[in-house]
C-alpha cells in the first residue's frame, strides 16, 4: 500500500479483519464459519520471520550483547574475513585496524586488508545479507564458517546509529576500486544499496570496510587490544597495524614469511553422515549409480569399499539412484558404519605447528620454560580436527594466580565464555598436581603459567553463533586433555629438574661456606703459609664448582 | 541440469571453471582478466545458506545435541505450541503425550491437544519451514517466540530417520481433519508435502503431531518425565496424559479450572527502541505525520508526550514522515529518552500468582513450610517482565544437599544449562546464611529446600535458540534477587521461630522430667497421700503445658 493513501484507506474500510487480501490467500481452501473462526484468527497472524529480524532481536547470540562486546565482535568478524581471504589466495596478510572515536559511546571501525578484493556483484550480498558466504558448504579449515558475522556487524551499526556500512574493494591494479554504502533490509534480509561508485584507490588490491556503531572502548582482558595481541600469537605470518581510539599506533609485525599450509577441501566422510543427509545427497546427486555415487561423493570410499558397502546393504552396485527406495537408503546407511573405512584425509586442516607456537609464545610472554605439542588429527561426527597446545612457565608471570589461558579455534582467539568451553573443561579435569602445580577442585591450576590451546577443524562446533566457546564433544575434550597432559609432563620434568638443581645448589652453597674455615683449620694443624692456605681454599672451591654440574645432586 | 545427462555433460566439457552460467551471472559487471582471476575464483564459491541448512549443521544450538536431549526438546517444542494455542483461544488444555519405542535408539513421539486446530494452508509452513510463526512480531507473553522449534524437531527426525513428520489437525467439528506428511527441503527452507488428505477424526478440534526420531529415553533429572512434572507445577490449569515408552500411563490432572489471564499485545515502549529500529519504523509506517506516528506506534505516548518529544527534538509535530531527514530521526531518537514517559502497560504478561505457585509446589513437594512472591512488573530494553518465586522447606527433602532449583520462563521449565542462567547467578549471589541456610562461596545454598523461579516476559532473552538459560541482563538479575530475598526472609523467620520453639520445647521437656521427682519429694516432706501426689503432678504438668504456647521461651 503506498504510504500517502494508507491512512485514508484504513479509515474508509475499517472492518476487514478476516477479509483482507493477505488472509484470503492463506485460507481459501478452508472456508470460514463460526466454528472455525478461532483457527482462522490465529492463521491471520502467522508470518515468515527473516533471519536478519531474528538476529537483530537476538543480537546477544551473535556477540552484540553490549557496547563493549560489540566493538570487539565487529573487529573480530572483519579481521577473520580478511585473514581468510588473504590465506586462501596465498597473500601474506597486511592488516590495518583503526578505531575512531566520535563520542564516548560512538565509534567508527575501519579494517583494511591487502587481500584479493571482492568482485563487484558479490559486495552487496556479502555485506548486506545474513547467511551468505563461501565457507558454510565447504569442508575445509577457515575462520569464518557461517556467513553471518560481518553482515551482522553492519546490521548492528545500522540499528544503533542508523548509518550504512561502507565498503571499498579492488580486485586488480588494472581496475578501479568499487565503493559501496550498504544497509540491510532486515524484513527481507536483503541488501539496500545506498550509494555505489567506481573510485580511485592508492591500494592495488584489497578490501576496506567501515562501520559506525554504538560501542565502548576499554583496555585489559577481552579488549580489542588484547584480541589483536592474541591474534598475533597464533598468526605469526600476519602484520597488523592498529590505531587505537587514543590515536596510538601499535604494530604487530610478522615473525615469519612462511604462509600456513593451504588446507584442501574434502568430501564428507561416511562415518559422519546421517540418514537424512545421505537421503538428501542421493536424491540431489548428479551421479547415476549407487557405487559410483559412493565413490565420488565421499572421502576414503574406494571402489572396493563401495562394493563392500553395497554388498552388506544387499543393494546392487549398479542400482540407479533414481530408483532407490527408502528402505534401500536405510540399509546403505547402516552398512556405511558397518564397513571399515580409512580415517578422513587431514590436509583439510593446517596446524600452526609446534615451532611457531613456541615462537608466538616467546614473542609475547617472557618465561623460563616453553613447550608445545601438536597432536595428530582425529574425527568427530565425521569432521577432522586436531589440537595443539603450548605452555610457558615462569618469568614475570604471577605465581599466586590461576593459569592464564589462551583459547583458539582455527587461529582465532576466543575471548568470552571461558567457563562454558570444552577447552576449559579439559584443563580443569587434568590433574595438574602431577606436573607440579597447585589446583583446587573444578578449577584451573595456579602458578606462573600461560597455556595456549588451539583446535583446528573443518567445522568447529561452537556453543553459539557468536563463536565464543567450543561445544562439549567427548572426542574433542579427550584430544585436548591428551595434548595438555603431554605439555604438562614436560613442565613436570622441568620443574622437578629445577627443584633438584636448586637442592644441590643449596648443598653446595652450604659446603662452600665451610671452605675458608677448613683452610684456616688446615693451616693451623699443618702450620701452612698463608699462600698454601689460599691455594687449598681455591682448589677446594674448584672441586666443589666442578661437582656442581647440572643435574648432579 | 537433469540428472541423467549430468555425468556425460561433465565429461564432454571438463574445462569450464569460470565460464559456467552460474558464475557468469555473478561476474558480468567485472570483466575477468588475469590480474583479477583470484577474486573471481572466490566469487564463484559464494552461496546463500538456508536457515534450515544452518541449523541442521548446528543443531546443538536448538537443543538437539544428542539423542537424550533430542527427545526432550521435541516434546517440549510440541507441548509449548499446544499450550500457547489453547490459552490464546481460551481452551482449558488437555494434552496427550506418548513415546513409542521402536528400538533402543529410535522412538516415535506423539503430542495431541484439544486446541483450536490449524488452518489447512498454514500447516505445511508451520511445520515445514524454520522461522515461521505468529509470535515473533508480537509483544505479548507466550511460550514460543521464534518460529523455529517444532519445524526443527521435525527436521531432526527427518535427518536421523529419514521419516517425514505427521500432522493431523481439525479446526471445527463441522469439518474433516487435515492430515499431512511433511518433510523440509533444507536447501530452500521450504516444506515438501509427502502426503495430504482430509480424514475423519474422533476429536472435534485439535492438533496431533507425530515425529519419528533417533533418541534415548531415560529417567531422573532432565528427563521427559521430569519435564512434564515440572510443567504441571507451573501450569495448574493443564491436564497432561503421558504414556511412557514402558507403556505406563501417568496423568497430571489440572488443579484449577481457572485459565491464566489472557496477556494483551502491546506496542513497543519508546525507552526500549534503538535508533535503527526507529528509523525502520518511520520509513515503513502507514501514518503520515510525526506526532501521530509517535502516538499510534508506541505505548504510553499520549498527545502531550508526543508534542514534548517533537519540541525537544526541534522537529515539527506535523513533519510528514516521508520528508523526515536522518538528522531529524536522530534528534527524535535522542529526545525519546530525554522525555519522561510512563512505564509500559503490564497486562501483556500474565503471572501464575502467589496462590497457584503455592498450590503447584504443594502438589509435588511434601514440605513443612511454603512461601511465594510475585513481584510487580519491570522493564528491560523496553520489554516488560516480572519475576515470581516460590519456596518449599523441610519435609522429606534431603538436608545435606544443594537446594533443588526449578527455573521457568513463560511457564516453561528450563531443564539445561543451569549454571549459565541469570536465575542461578541471582541465587548464588544471595546471602542465604542470613535466612538460616548454609552456603559455600559461588554456590547454591544447602538444605531441604526447593526453590521455584519464574520469569514472565513479552520477550525472554535466552542465551541460545534452544531456550535453556536466561541471559544476564542486570535488570532481570536484580528483580530475581529481590523476589528470592523476599521468600528468603519468610524462610528466615520461619526457621528462627522454629528454632525458638524447639529451644523452649527442650527446656520444658527438661522441666517436665523433674515433675515426678518433685511429686515424690513433696509427698515425703508434706506426708501426702499417693492421690494427692498424683494430683500435684498432674497440675504441675498442666501448668507447664499451658506455658508451652508457640513462641514462648
Amino acid at each position: 500500500m503506498p504510504r500517502k493513501n494508507a491512512k485514508k484507506a484504513k479509515q474508509e474500510e475499517p472492518e476487514l479483519p478476516l477479509e483482507t487480501k493477505e488472509n484470503k490467500i492463506e485460507t481459501t481452501d478452508d472456508g470460514i464459519d463460526e466454528s472455525s473462526a478461532v483457527a482462522h484468527r490465529l492463521a491471520s497472524k502467522q508470518r515468515e520471520i527473516s533471519i536478519s529480524e531474528f538476529f537483530a532481536k537476538n543480537r546477544h547470540l551473535l556477540g552484540f550483547d553490549n557496547p563493549k562486546k560489540a566493538l570487539l565482535t565487529t573487529i573480530k568478524e572483519a579481521v577473520d574475513n580478511s585473514l581468510d581471504a588473504c590465506e586462501e589466495t596465498n597473500i601474506l596478510p597486511d592488516l590495518g585496524v583503526s578505531i575512531i572515536p566520535f563520542s564516548e559511546d560512538r565509534f567508527k571501525v575501519i579494517v583494511e586488508d591487502n587481500g584479493p578484493g571482492i568482485v563487484k556483484a558479490q559486495i552487496p550480498k556479502i555485506f548486506g545479507k545474513l547467511l551468505y558466504g563461501s565457507k558454510f558448504h565447504t569442508l575445509k579449515m577457515s575462520r569464518g564458517q557461517q556467513g553471518i558475522g560481518i553482515s551482522a556487524a553492519g546490521m548492528y551499526g545500522q540499528i544503533t546509529t542508523g548509518k550504512p556500512m561502507q565498503i571499498t574493494s579492488r580486485i586488480s591494479p588494472k581496475k578501479q576500486a568499487h565503493y559501496y554504502r550498504i544497509k540491510i533490509d532486515t524484513t527481507k534480509n536483503m541488501p539496500v544499496i545506498v550509494e555505489e561508485a567506481d573510485i580511485d584507490w592508492d591500494k592495488p588490491r584489497g578490501t576496506r570496510i567501515e562501520i559506525e556503531l554504538e560501542a565502548k572502548y576499554f583496555k585489559g582482558a577481552r579488549s580489542v587490544d588484547d584480541y589483536l595481541r592474541q591474534t598475533a600469537i597464533a598468526n605469526p605470518h600476519v602484520t597488523i597495524t592498529y590505531k587505537t581510539p587514543e590515536n596510538q599506533e601499535i604494530v604487530y609485525k610478522r615473525s615469519t614469511d612462511q604462509m600456513p599450509e593451504q588446507p584442501k577441501e574434502i568430501k564428507p566422510h561416511p562415518y559422519g553422515v546421517e540418514l537424512g543427509t545421505l537421503d538428501k545427497m542421493i536424491k540431489t546427486s548428479e551421479v547415476r549409480k549407487l557405487k559410483s555415487f559412493l565413490c565420488s561423493e565421499f572421502s576414503r570410499v574406494s571402489s572396493k569399499v563401495a562394493a563392500e558397502i553395497c554388498q552388506k546393504a544387499e543393494v546392487s552396485e549398479t542400482m540407479p539412484l533414481g530408483k532407490i527406495t527408502d528402505t534401500d537408503i536405510e540399509r546403505v546407511f547402516k552398512s556405511l558404519s558397518a564397513v571399515k573405512i580409512m580415517a578422513p584425509p587431514t590436509n583439510c586442516i593446517a596446524p600452526i605447528g609446534e615451532e611457531l607456537i613456541l615462537a608466538g609464545l616467546k614473542s609475547v610472554i617472557e618465561a623460563d620454560f616453553y613447550t608445545s605439542k601438536t597432536r595428530t588429527p582425529c574425527v568427530y561426527r565425521g569432521n577432522p580436527f586436531l589440537v595443539e597446545v603450548g605452555l610457558a612457565y615462569g618469568g614475570k608471570q604471577p605465581a599466586d594466580q590461576l593459569m592464564t589461558l589462551f583459547r583458539y579455534a582455527n587461529r582465532v582467539p576466543l575471548m568470552y565464555q571461558q567457563s562454558a568451553c570444552a577447552v576449559t573443561r579439559s584443563i580443569v579435569n587434568t590433574a595438574w598436581h602431577n606436573y607440579g602445580l597447585q589446583q583446587s577442585k573444578s578449577s584451573l591450576p595456579m602458578g606462573p603459567v600461560a597455556l595456549f590451546v588451539h583446535i583446528a577443524s573443518v567445522w568447529v562446533p561452537f556453543t553459539s553463533e557468536s563463536k565464543e566457546a567450543i561445544a562439549h564433544y567427548p572426542e574433542i575434550i579427550k584430544e585436548i586433555k591428551l595434548a595438555v597432559q603431554d605439555c604438562g609432563r614436560q613442565l613436570g620434568s622441568y620443574l622437578s629438574h629445577k627443584r633438584r638443581l636448586l637442592d644441590s645448589q643449596k648443598k653446595l652453597d652450604y659446603l662452600e661456606s665451610y671452605v675458608p674455615h677448613i683452610g684456616i683449620a688446615l693451616r693451623e694443624i699443618l702450620s701452612l703459609t698463608e699462600k698454601e692456605e689460599t691455594k687449598i681454599v681455591v682448589t677446594l672451591k674448584d672441586t666443589l664448582k666442578k661437582s656442581r654440574m647440572p643435574g648432579v645432586e
